[in-house]
């Protein structure tokens, strides 16, 4: 077998782009110069003076950080990372006792995945500012982000999915948030030949409830044929029932895709009604499958993750829900399928192709009437190509993939070969101007884009190459985003923008509805977690066998206690602790030398666990970790460490302790499971699993 | 015993700063109006245009996420997050098996730490853009990052240390960075009641050697008086042979610190002589003590990092090397010790003075001279505080903590309580300016500013509160930093800026002094790894008992192999993927479902291994992590899992595979620490020490 090393499209997407936009042989010869607003002009605009909010919050999916970037516009300056996926030893997410539960899966805890994509939540087809979904690519899972507090409150596993890449796409009204499978796999899994492929592999697609806060859940899934789905839109207003998927290799090629999965003239979107599926499945029309995965959730008032594990999944076939999917033939590999504010049209990106094809919702919906079929494959009509065709942008350029719409009638397609960005009319698809990228454009994004009432003012572009954009960073340099002003006739450009992780797609909202809602800290009197310390007399130690609970409070500027001792080498010691401000902007921070640990970030309010198991004798510091006033350096103690078996008691400066007896003894604390379970504060837990430190 | 809980410090420090800058009774009268440079001036300064590069890099510590934030002044865009002392999903750095090296201690493997200074490596008290130093806090090390690679290349724990905060600065020809202990100890460590503090717990200030690369070592340390020692600077001209440090908690407490470490009215700063100390190890007045400390370096050639344990360590005695160190007495509770660029001026930050002291290093050495000594304490002689003193500035604000230089003859302070910026001339110590910062400023920067030749352009102010600054991002906001043109008579406020962790301190370089040094990959043909393949025929799997090698060759757009079959539960699978790519900016990410680990981003020429132990049969999908090409989502393959003992044979598609022997039974490839021994390619290891995969 012949391995060709370099196609056409290698050279083309090798060479730097500085080539591919001006001198590639096939670039459009019409490209305006809407790079070349002047330069004080162009600071006014992306320039967002001190004391003053950015107009938009942008929130930009990290890619292969797995977590979330949030930005402001149009300054393009990183306002947070949220994590959700990955580890972040910045704030102990999924180090803490309390946060290691958001990353268990069936396959163990994972420190990492893969974040491709955003959805903010919708009412009416409207972004409402709620939540923000997102998915995990490698490991497949959704989580739902709190937008009052910029926390991933909720992950939920996937079953028979691999490559969770075509997610988190959301219907109107947040009914669903969709997922399918970028890799075909045996369903349920199997030692089977990966030659089976064409025989055995096949692909789903996951309709999560996603309006239920702490309740996500798959509420089914339909089998679709092996191929590899990539991304989704649903319908709004008259297609408002439908999500439309991309797949790409109907080739069914299981090695070397990057020849075998290029060779057909055509893949297919998936156009499905989920209200015909939600009917099957109310008709006992689907299987309940064994199926292994977890759910876990951020219990509000604990703060405790609670995990549980799912065991069965609905599943649907199409040839049992019939009438639910059709195949819309659609040239070559595409990438996006974007249905413009209306709901009438759906834009295909395909990769490979050499033109925009926007398939009609209502030719779609007269085609299925007509049975205007090509063939069935798997029990799916095929639709022919030509009945739902509204219409194709030609000459577009190179490589197009998705595209964004301004709410004015018009459409933004990015061209990542031809590195450019082209806006073009709906209805005419007559190509109005173009925009050079630097480099090699994947998404592209407009605040509400996706939605029913876009925000045509900025459009941001996510580059897949940087070169030599910023100032170097040696062989690693960091992805790169541009922002044009979409406001007037001509695309321009403004700002180029540094972003962390690999950003795949983004979602951008007037920033009005989102502050308005911002949770300063967490309440102290609701505090619910089973160790919480609500003031400094609560406070003590207590042993349980090896292991050692440590009760503590953090409040400018010192731990209470800060002197402990009778803690012994080997001992499994467990500080919990609660910090006692209640105001905004006043965290403390945790470590302790030598712990094989993160740091621990305690929000005003909360409790938060870090585990250390002291490994060898001594006097051991611990401090505040964030700045926290003028005497922050003096928030500082120390653990003594005696050998195994020593007769040195435990023992804490607690406030009772100096003079009183000690906390410890006086109220026998016990292991936070067991507290939990007696204590009338454990935590309140919305599914009736009490939540317990990991 | 009483704990107040609010003195007059903690409510100024608590109240939005708002109140503090306009509002606080002892705030000065004449605050200038600095911050009110017009919009569209400050939006011209900071801007950089898409296309150009900014002026200066620069390296803000990134404090609790134990990382360095790279930053393009004046745009205040994040270039780049360098991952040094915490793991860094993102790109694999502290997951996979080359890098996990990097995080060894004697504790064990540490997933984070604090990271609060920066040092640009100087050469004639110059910085020279070779190397970045930072320190590790909670588990004292020190790290040497390359900034031809931006890469952590070097990590030396320090033994006899609680709390490396002083750390590290740099002598003028980078002969050694200084560390010291915030936290007093027992030295060496020992079971002791912490109420012996007084009399057991040391403090010890450390020289390490840093201008060999992968050579770091303690060359001696100094046994100091158990306080708190917090920062420091190294002289320069005339002062080049000394080091200052400061050091609070001089009452010698050890519990609540807030309240016992702020009485006295004088803490010290500690004045060191490094080559009367060199001489007093030559003369071998040094104790060889007992010590347990880890060296991890990344071996250049192989990139993969080699630990070694040392197990000792010299020790001085100020006893026994006289004249080595002096006290300076010094108001109150000092943080920062700042040298002018003459070398003449020691100027310290006392947080709680109502007064900036001025030290003056000619009179330090008449003072010396004369014997104008206040006490003797543990062999340290306390010079006078009136015959050292050059000058004082009065009533500089609240809560004055570091100084820097505009090489114009003029000093900045930032003031934490009244959260504001004072420029005062040296020599006559009078206030020239002032700007108020948003809010609380602990650090301030000039590019140069530590150095015998600052750039006087710009400052940058680290704030520690945000509040209101930016769009709210729930409880937890984003930390904070503006930039002031200084170019000026006046400082004016152009540019508030986000930062990841919480930046402490940093360092600023002309862009030119190290953007011609970047490497842009790592040479295939000098790839030392013990597992490269150089080539996709140099690629197989194998199997050694439990482990499986794939030796995979990375490429757009396409492993090889990218079908594995003949993997068993519970078997060790380790992927070392080698990036074949020779060109900038293309580097190649791996994944694979259910993996417990994060992925391998493998830069251009370089090798990375993960690990990954399957739990379960099936056949399961991984895929290139980072968009490469327009063929990048082709990228993928799959890996079969049989059960245990299953007679599926160990089989990939390699190159040879097809049509030829299998290449894991012809080469015969066995574990990568056996392989490195026998291999004549086994890396290159300048310490002796074979780097081998953990």
């Amino acid at each position: 077998m012949s391995l060709p090393r370099r196609t056409g499209w290698y050279v083309a997407a090798a060479s730097v782009a500085a080539t591919l936009v001006y001198g590639f042989a096939c670039a459009p010869a019409n490209r305006s110069n809407s790079g070349a607003i002047g330069t004080g002009d162009a600071a006014q605009k992306a320039y967002v003076a001190p004391g003053t909010h950015d107009e938009y919050y942008a929130f930009m999916s990290g890619g292969f950080n797995g977590q979330v970037g949030v930005y402001g516009l149009p300054s393009g300056r990183l306002l947070k990372i949220v994590p959700v996926f990955s580890q972040f030893p910045e704030n102990g997410y999924g180090y803490s006792e309390e946060t290691k539960g958001m990353l268990e899966t069936t396959f163990g805890n994972i420190p990492w995945d893969d974040l491709h994509h955003t959805a903010l939540s919708q009412t009416n087809g409207e972004d409402d500012g709620r939540w923000l979904f997102v998915n995990a690519n490698n490991t497949p899972r959704v989580a739902r982000v709190d937008l009052n507090t910029f926390e991933a409150s909720e992950i939920l596993q996937i079953p028979n999915s691999g490559g969770n890449h075509g997610s988190p796409f959301i219907t109107s009204n947040s009914e669903y948030v969709l997922a399918s499978t970028r890799f075909s796999l045996p369903i349920p899994q199997a030692d089977i030949p990966i030659s089976d492929y064409k025989k055995s592999f096949k692909g789903t697609i996951s309709f999560i409830t996603a309006d239920k806060p702490g309740k996500m859940d798959v509420a089914f899934q339909l089998v679709v044929p092996g191929y590899n789905y990539d991304l989704a839109r649903a319908g709004k207003g008259p297609s408002k029932d439908w999500v439309f998927f991309t797949s790409y290799n109907s080739e069914q090629a299981y090695e070397k895709l990057e020849v075998n999965a290029s060779k057909a003239d055509k893949d297919f979107i998936a156009a499905i009604n989920w209200r015909t599926l939600e009917a099957c499945v109310k008709d006992g029309k689907a299987e309940n499958w064994p199926a292994d995965y977890m759910h876990n959730h951020m219990d509000e008032f604990s703060r405790v993750a609670v995990t549980e594990t799912k065991k069965s999944v609905k599943v649907l076939n199409p040839m049992t829900c019939p009438n639910s999917i059709y195949f819309l033939p659609t040239p070559k590999s595409p990438h996006g399928a974007d249905v413009d504010p209306s709901g009438e049209y759906i834009v295909a990106g395909g990769k490979l192709a050499t033109v925009i094809p926007v398939h009609s919702f209502t030719k779609l919906q007269k085609a299925i009437a007509d049975k205007a079929f090509e063939t069935t494959i798997d029990g799916i009509p095929v639709l022919k190509y030509e009945a739902i065709l509204a219409g194709e942008v030609k000459d577009p350029g190179l490589g197009p993939l998705h595209t964004e719409f301004d709410g004015k009638g018009y459409a933004y397609t990015s061209l990542f070969i031809s590195s450019e960005v082209v806006k073009w009319k709906l209805g005419t698809w007559e190509i109005v101007d173009r925009a050079p990228t630097y480099y090699s454009i994947g998404h592209l994004m407009i605040p509400g884009g996706a939605t029913t009432k876009p925000s045509g003012k900025y459009l941001v572009a996510m580059n897949k190459i940087t070169k030599d954009r910023y100032l170097p960073t040696g062989p690693e340099l960091t992805q790169s985003a541009q922002l044009y002003d979409i406001s007037g006739d001509k695309m321009k450009l403004i700002l180029d923008f540094p972003t962390t992780g690999e950003p795949h797609y983004a979602n951008a909202i007037e920033a009005e509805k989102i502050k308005k809602n911002q949770k300063k800290f967490y309440s102290l009197a609701e505090n619910k977690h089973p160790q919480v310390a609500r003031n400094e007399k609560e406070t003590g130690v207590s042993r349980n066998g090896k292991t050692v609970h440590v009760r503590m409070a953090a409040i400018r500027s010192h731990f209470s206690p800060d002197n402990i001792e009778g803690v012994q080498v080997g001992d499994t010691v467990l500080f919990h602790i609660t910090n006692l401000e209640q105001d905004w902007d006043i965290p403390h921070g945790f470590a302790i030398q030598g712990a094989t640990n993160s740091e621990l970030l305690i929000m005003p309010g909360e409790t938060r666990t870090l585990k250390w198991v002291p490994k060898a004798l001594g006097v051991y510091p611990m401090y505040c970790t964030d700045f926290c006033s003028a005497l922050h350096q003096e928030m500082s103690g120390y653990v003594r460490v005696s050998p195994q078996g020593s007769s040195v008691p435990l023992k804490a400066n607690t406030l009772k302790a100096q003079g009183q007896v000690a906390r410890a003894a006086a109220r026998g604390v016990t292991l936070p499971a067991a507290s939990a379970a007696a204590d009338p504060h454990a935590a309140h837990s919305s599914n009736g699993t009490t939540p317990k430190l990991h």
